[in-house]
């Protein structure tokens, strides 16, 4: 199995008689390369919502597949270019996301009410002219067992995420706390070398004065003599 | 739905043709009130794994379902005192876990080769003269929609725990960082006033010393005139 695209698109939603809506939707690019029984190349498409642990769309395209859906929407390319090519087309929909009318947009739309059953999931450029469709896929809605076994690997992944950061919080706290353990020891110490220097000068200085009012004393006491 | 329990406790897991092997199952006990169509209230028994996340197996008892339940196992309590009465049981299960002989003992066991289908779920005293069935629930493996659903409920906990790590390392970070850069700040400042001083110290004492010759040379003049 080998990701090839992993990124949230923006994506127009419409379902029937709704509104057009925008979502961020996660689209997710694999191959899946079979060798037993027999040598096969899989591509695995797949839309889910993080935030919507429920919503989840795919479609596996086989070579076999792949030359009906050749042929349906007249494709010039090959199997083997196709997953780049559709690659280009969605970093070109993400490069456009931004812009206020955008050249190349994503839509899913479904024939029911609500996104449910299978949908139709485009890559459509818009000129001025007409809607150009690029690629037309269209996805199954995940059975139930599907679902369950996507959220076992999202939960999985999940759970490493939290131990690293657990991870992460112990090393910050014990490496911070070091090193300001060691800043406020060195403090301590400086502080109390700062003092002693102070008590010290205050006594040296006033044993010079007193040896100097000493001599001084003595000069003088010679010089009655 | 209010949670009335929900600890790990260790089981003694048993299937067909296979040895009894200890495992840690986590038993959630709660209470589900319906008030419409019909005031109801189930007792909800899920046992899950925290390691296997496709493990899932549950029991719904209605206040109908316990009158069956009653007879069948010889109860001789009600509805509403049956969920701290199994509670206790469970508590008296974790009391025993550490002892090397414990007397009262939790097993799962099922019909099946591996852990599937329907599954019992009892709690056995053993004492020197038998095995005592203090009480056993038939509970059934979870459908894929089941999982799913509990899947989903596990997924948004751990996220929000994982958010809330997140914010803390942010805050202890943060924190830390504070303290230290207040610390270092201190203790460079402390440094430099310490340097201050001792080149203070030196100047003060070399002009003493010399204001101190400077005296006893006029001293010392003043005598000769």
């Amino acid at each position: 199995m080998e990701e090839l695209f992993n990124k949230v698109l923006q994506v127009n939603v419409r379902c029937r008689d709704c509104e057009e809506r925008k979502a961020n939707i996660r689209v997710t690019i694999e191959l899946q390369l079979t060798t037993s029984p027999v040598h096969k190349r899989d591509l695995l498409v797949r839309i889910t919502d993080d935030i919507d642990p429920y919503f989840l769309f795919n479609l596996a395209i086989s070579e076999e597949d792949f030359q009906s859906l050749k042929v349906q929407q007249g494709l010039l390319i090959d199997f083997a270019s196709f997953p780049q090519k559709f690659i280009d087309l969605l970093n070109l929909c993400i490069s456009e996301q931004t812009s206020d009318s955008p050249r190349f947009l994503l839509h899913l739309s479904c024939q029911s009410p609500v996104l449910e059953g299978p949908a139709n999931f485009s890559v459509i450029e818009t000129n001025a002219f007409k809607h150009l469709n690029h690629l037309s896929l269209r996805l199954s809605q995940a059975s139930d067992k599907e679902v369950k076994d996507y959220l076992a690997v999202c939960l999985s992944s999940l759970k490493a995420e939290k131990h690293a950061l657990e991870m992460k919080l112990k090393t910050t706290e014990d490496d911070l706390t070091r090193q300001l353990n060691y800043a406020q020891q060195t403090l301590s110490e400086k502080t109390k070398e700062l003092d002693k220097l102070r008590s010290e000068w205050t006594t040296q200085t006033s044993s010079l004065s007193s040896l100097h009012s000493q001599e001084l004393q003595l000069e003088r006491e010679k010089a009655l003599e």
